[in-house]
């Protein structure tokens, strides 16, 4: 394709770190924002590169607050650019393109799925997008060179490129992102109705599932309430759940039926490396909990042959040692990997499939 | 104390692990069972004491429906023992025993929070118990000797005990275990409804609130419903909320004050060993997905002389790099972690606080 020159309308963490990821390609990157002294950092952490051409592509990396006044005012600039957004929901983005007359064909939306737990120009990464999926969103009328642009660019920062329409997209980040939010939160505001010491019970499943309440509110707040209409079925489908629970949770029929539906849910989700999910064979294995444990752990799997491909740590209340446990995909190394860290001492329990 | 005769009833997973880890500590263990090859595996595994004496302790380790029965018959046997119980919901075992005269004093309820994804005999492990919450739940009329010999047993299989009254485990084991693992149940099966194109798209976040779902339903479908008095009250609490959701979803102050909820009850989960939560620095690497990477990075934190507290590896569909964001105590050690691995090379981003 040969982008050029590319103008970021918003100089946070997502436009910054596109800023940073084309600059590195060679792209001359011209960095915008409301807040002079935001525009100025990021600008220079991108790198400055001259007198600005015209930019063959705008991205418009603001808040959707703002989104309607920027394109206005960068169509109107720029009526030959291309144009695409990162905006995490499509509804609003949508209309507001639609209204303004010869943009949307220049349009391709685009949902670059990466963040941090902080924010600023200060905060971003030429990496942030590596391996992360980048959902390429294009309308009825977006053009195929928009469209091209718009992969290219997320080709670019490394990502994964996903193509749908959007508003399968704002369905499908319903689904896979804002509901597990929504439960992550109020499963962690149920918390605060429970004794401290009812809480020292927590177990590992209690925090990987409360992990998320951990989000920012500032930026939930808008994700949430500008995709409500795609939340709303899944959460009106969850009442009728759970108004089955509570009238007969008593019954174990309906209890395992629960637990069996969510069995079958939980299959469906893709293991690593895009593919379907994976039968790993799981290692568990006693440490002490102090420097160099895992280091000479991963040495003896490295000496063995095996990889790993993925590991939890379980945090144990009142003592000093820690239950590695260790996900080997085919079971023959999970044995061999048992073998050799047997006959080097370690304390190594019965693998198991999950 | 001088616990010297056991005698077990249930030789499934969790009692014949009690029976391995009493009869490491010398303790004279009968295992005993209805299903007469279960016992004499068991047994086997347990080791044999020669001609068993009149037991010290009898621990009931059979599932819910066979408790009355159980109970009624060895107490009639050993009227000078004392008894505990390994249940995981209180409320039928505490009716079951105060039926029978006599019985309640030499009772102590008693549950291990421990187990395994693989039941039965074979499964069973000595050190099953390990620095796992054992809770010890008496009545108003059980013996302080029987409270006891409860906490020695628990003590003697290295798990770290706690105390409160029945009514009150049963509630807040609905709390921190079994809510939590009804909402990763309901979110798995609300994936049921995804595409598949959808479901590539999952995060590591959507992955950490579906682990649970992968449970048992055989044994769920038992706790849930005998705990159902005290889960139902949570559930209605989650009805309203979602009510709320429902009706207000696309106000963002709504969605606002969900989060920030979520914030407030995530905080009052304590960090590891039991202390209050702690702030972490996370510390976040680019690795090649092959044998020998995480060896390697763990040797560079041996030699900072650095304690990884936690880890995570990011899955990312299509790409065989992973991203492993190591947490670490204070933020001092983060930094001199970071400097360190930056000077050998490695691919590490800014750590951040969470």
């Amino acid at each position: 394709m040969g982008l050029k020159s590319v103008r970021i309308i918003g100089s946070g963490l997502i436009g910054t770190s596109i800023g940073l990821a084309l600059s590195a390609k060679g792209v001359d990157v011209e960095m915008v924002d409301s807040d002079e002294e935001a525009q100025a950092l990021a600008q220079e952490l991108v790198g400055y590169s001259g007198e600005p051409d015209v930019a063959d592509l705008i991205i418009i990396a603001v808040p959707i607050g703002a989104f309607k006044k920027v394109i206005k005012s960068e169509f109107a600039l720029n009526p030959n650019s291309i144009f695409i957004d990162i905006s995490s929901v499509k509804t609003k983005p949508l209309v507001d393109v639609s209204e303004i007359d010869g943009l949307e064909e220049r349009f391709c939306f685009t949902h670059p799925m990466a963040g941090r737990e902080v924010g600023g120009a200060q905060s971003a990464r030429g990496d942030l997008f590596a391996s992360r999926p980048w959902i390429i969103t294009p309308t009825l009328l977006t053009s195929e060179h928009a469209i091209a642009i718009a992969t290219e660019v997320a080709e670019m920062c490394s990502a994964i490129t996903f193509h749908m329409p959007p508003a399968e997209h704002d369905k499908a980040v319903a689904l896979v992102s804002h509901l597990p939010q929504i439960l992550a939160s109020l499963l962690a505001k149920a918390l605060t109705s429970g004794e401290p010491t009812w809480l020292e019970l927590s177990g590992q499943g209690l925090r990987d599932m409360t992990r998320l309440a951990g989000s920012s509110a500032v930026l939930w707040e808008e994700i949430l309430s500008s995709n409500a209409s795609h939340i709303r079925p899944l959460l009106i489908s969850l009442q009728k759940d759970l108004t089955i629970l509570v009238e007969s949770l008593n019954d174990s029929r309906v209890a395992h039926a629960l637990i069996e539906d969510g069995n079958k849910g939980r299959e469906r989700i893709p293991g690593k490396h895009g593919g379907t999910a994976r039968d790993y064979t799981y290692v568990p294995i006693v440490i002490q909990d102090k420097p160099g444990q895992l280091a000479a752990l991963f040495n003896e799997c490295a000496v063995a042959g095996v990889n790993v491909e993925d590991l939890t740590i379980e945090h144990t209340p009142g003592q000093f040692t820690g239950l590695v446990t260790l996900a080997i995909l085919s079971s023959l190394d999970a044995y061999k990997l048992t073998t050799h860290l047997s006959t080097r001492g370690w304390s190594i329990h019965a693998s198991r499939n999950s």
